[in-house]
């Protein structure tokens, strides 16, 4: 099978990321890439680590290019873009991976409060499925929208999956996700706060009064397990890593519920999750450049309290590699067709 | 007044930085460095930045230095040397502080649990004095003997302080310090696991199931608060940083009380504590080589529940610039002597 | 004495620079900060690191500050401003010390080719004093007008210095400056080309076909020694360190020059120059934060070929500190004058 | 063709390069890995990074190991390993790639200058075929026993192999290597000089009177044009990277030549070396994990003088990479196979 793939915003981490991925998997083809900024310009240009390996591809305008004759088109956009060029492509039966945030969230108001934007597309968000590979295989591969999970969500809801699905949280007791960042989730846009003189060699929290990822993670925890997200504490940090981003999670049990052991058995067969064994702790560069989630488990010395671990490379399991994983369940092919990366360590 | 003053192996990062601090130091004199691995090198040999700061300095074998002339010695020594050196030198009159971890848990049984060692000067923990400046000046002044804290302990301890003299921590809830230290911490000590290209791009968190500081963190809670230390989860984390320690602590209070202004309070007068306005969040570099600890406070959402963020430069509010500041309080001196330093950034 | 001082464009890198170093000065008094972007924004808050330093400044927009009160204003400006904004401040007697590159090239025709700017105060460049210190003592403390050298200049230039005075480079053969910079070099301004994500774990040539600090070097060569200057290739490179300089240069001697001697002879009494042992090699680390050039010289195996290192630390020998020590010279203060840093390591 | 493969030392970063890059290639199977420090752990427990990738390998102390079933045996030993255990496996018929300094140079002599040992097989050093692929293809095919070049000999030497072909380089005119390295250059083993405090934020030369890798590149410059590496003038620098080398090159040629011309000849149906058009400036990341040379030439201002710039993955092209592209030689597979790799970037 050749699939025909179109890329949308391919100027950023998550576009050359999928470029990366998708150019070692044996079914996809990419015929288009777009961007109104580099348009014109040869990708290996763009792009110098690409050279050799997309030697004929030049950026479009978006209605420049043959998007039309693609198979699945992914959005690698700013947030409010695929809102409004997604519809005309899925009027034509094109499949759409969109990895920004447009569609994830059900609750268009809710949408709105956290997005500085009135929903252009409102009907589409209903049919969207989320695109968390391991919760919703099912309705993925039924799917023409795909909201691909942001890499926050996905590396604080993997580790909880299983224990929500048993609604085994203690009700009414802190639920707390310290999380830390590699900077490349800040995106390829300049920004002062991004620069190398800022970032290396420093360390910290930010967005504590409300970060954009936190009603799309109540969201996953609620409709699992009924008002658990009001629990939820998220502290995301900034750390001097390109790529990485790791999740220490503090959760309470109820009474007779062995974490460790339902998250083994959840993703027994689950070829990207890694339930490490008891004790371990996960590092970021163990999944770097790979679409893994590395998880561990460690009781702490409370009754029923839990200290879990989760780390993913954001451009990989929480951006790029995710979308992947995605379209090979909605086109029937292996699901590690492409992604069977070993991580680079060092 | 010129302090004389010897410090005792001074090849590792905390003798390095006391000997960068008391460089400035208006009041003091460095007349003799030991080191055993070092003996006989010039000490501008072996650290080329202190060229033209210490161009007379020479190591010497701890029993062949003139330590008794000292009126201070500071050991910033592995664990287990300054139990077995500092007596003599005490028995001198000679003031003591020990950077290393001998003199600091009051119950030599818990101590000898995370240590290696039978405690060879048991009879001095007693007389010790725990350097938390802030907690114990007025001892400190008083002191012979100075057990100075850890680093993470500091980071932890300075922000809760207010809040255990009030008793106002939540009974028989969580209270969680989720850390992160800069590598630096590790010590100079060759160690496969602290190479660049283990440490650079990675994060991890490590020693959950009991880190040596954490005896340390909850003898200091519970002597404030009884009992409140067995409410503590510590999970350090190590990162990129070549300094910098950050603490995000997630604690529950009783009714009625407001964190920020007990520890807005508690620092009025306290030049080496930053209690930085509503909504901002510290980050590492702006302690970076200076003897500060800035601290601040956000709500969470949930009733009585806040989150503490505070920072540190581990080696110098965490080590050599407490060690300093104590010093100061020993002699009678400004506090603030020799450690009036602006933060390098970027 | 009190110098007052104003600093105009305070928000950046040298900036910020300036304020660290100035707060540290027993005869500096900052009374005015300018910017526009920042204006009525307070320092402290603009760079948490000043919190406890620099309580009460506030931004202001250049035309609005008290500059007429200051004894000497320092532009940490980009380049293009200085030239429009110092002449009015000299007119009324203000010393002036100019970080950026407007009045450096004593030829107006060259400078307007390297910078996209109409000179717009020709007749203050032949007043200027080029203030390389080790090089213009004399001048400088005459000067009203200081044009403060740039980092490349200043790392390539110091330690060559000796070698044409006693115009012992050999004619018609290569002197390589093959030179490396950190990226606090580049600015605070917003660039992907030095966001975190680009820089870290990354290192390339650039500027190869002509850097804007060729001219400024070749002017101070052909200076000293007519026409070296065209010998010189000058290839700088972007290494993923927030400070640092490092220049690693290739020169050949006419017959019976040991250079070695003679930058040792000419550097004997120059307290910020250090002159390293014989196969010593200086590491960026070694002047971190302090007004230092350490130089050293190894002879490679071909007859009269030396390999010249020199490290800087380029926001302060490089930038700011150079300048303090050009308003220590002007000002009749002691050389050293709150310069007496030693280096953080690590 | 499943070629069996042993891998002696696989506890280094070196040898988990190869395991990384051998999971990925289509006709290998790893059978066994020994070390004695790790024997009996597996492998997957000590690099966590190839859970999922190597469940079943054990380390295995070398005598215990089924290393005659091997059809080739990687050495990713020290120096001083390979020539005393690859001769009992040559003897068998076995081939052997060896990534260790043992057999590259030619004259055990000289040799034995620079490694602190006696060779114990010196009669398989005329035998091993030097393994810079793209020089060498024809005998690598041929060969047994291969010696893996050191990764700044093959980041030198690549570049230059067209213009010595000619015997183009200028006569008694300098010809200079200024080389930067990523830390994992040095290994894994502990060591207080490549700590993370100590490497971050810094950079230096080392070994500029002397490296093991001198020899090397000029046997290699000599053999094809004759004398030539006696111009050579090497000069490493350490540089915060965790992989990556940049050579810059001063070179001269005879009147008449172009290198640029002469390398992209050479080159044409290379397909691990990418010559650059004309003006760019290649990166380390650029190459990061991918079995790449990219390599650019830019005019210097001077007459025949140039600007050689050429980057590898010190871990890649620089030792295990061009390792498996010697193995692909060797067993008569296309030379790429398993080795279709995109740098990772960002």
């Amino acid at each position: 099978m050749s699939i025909k793939i179109g890329i949308i915003g391919a100027t950023g981490y998550t576009g050359v990321e999928l470029l990366r991925l998708l150019a070692q998997h044996p079914d996809a083809e990419v015929i288009a890439v777009t961007s109104r900024s580099a348009a014109k310009t040869a990708l290996s240009d763009y792009f110098p680590s690409l050279r050799g390996t997309y030697n004929h591809l030049i950026f479009q305008p978006p209605e420049q290019a043959s998007l039309n004759q693609c198979d699945v088109v992914f959005f690698a956009t700013p947030n409010g873009i695929a809102m409004q060029e997604a519809p005309p492509l899925l009027a034509q039966g094109i499949k759409i991976i969109d990895l920004s945030a447009d569609y994830r969230i059900k609750d268009v108001a809710l949408w709105q409060q956290w997005y500085p934007f009135t929903h252009t597309s409102p009907e589409w968000i209903a049919k969207a499925v989320y695109g968390l590979s391991e919760l919703n295989r099912t309705a993925i591969a039924q799917a023409q929208l795909i909201a691909n999970p942001g890499c926050y969500p996905t590396c604080i809801s993997l580790p909880l999956l299983p224990l929500l699905q048993h609604h085994c949280l203690a009700d009414n007791q802190l639920l707390i996700a310290d999380c830390k960042s590699g900077v490349s989730g800040a995106g390829r846009k300049a920004n002062t706060g991004n620069l190398f003189a800022e970032c290396s060699d420093n360390f910290k929290a930010y967005g504590i009064s409300g970060h954009r990822h936190l009603p799309e993670i109540r969201q996953t925890l609620n409709l699992l397990q009924p008002q658990i997200g009001n629990n939820l504490i998220f502290v995301p940090h900034l750390t001097p890593l390109i790529r990485g981003m790791h999740a220490t999670m503090y959760v309470q049990t109820k009474d007779g519920h062995n974490p460790y052991q339902l998250i083994a058995d959840y993703y027994r067969n689950s070829p990207f999750i890694d339930v490490m064994p008891a004790g371990s702790t996960p590092e970021t560069r163990s999944v770097r450049g790979a679409n893994l989630c590395r998880i561990s488990v460690q009781p702490a010395p409370q009754n029923n309290t839990w200290i879990i671990l989760s780390v993913i490379d954001n451009l990989v399991k929480g951006a790029a590699g995710q979308a992947v994983q995605n379209m090979n369940i909605m086109f029937g092919l292996e699901e590690t067709s492409g992604l069977k990366l070993t991580p680079l360590l060092p």
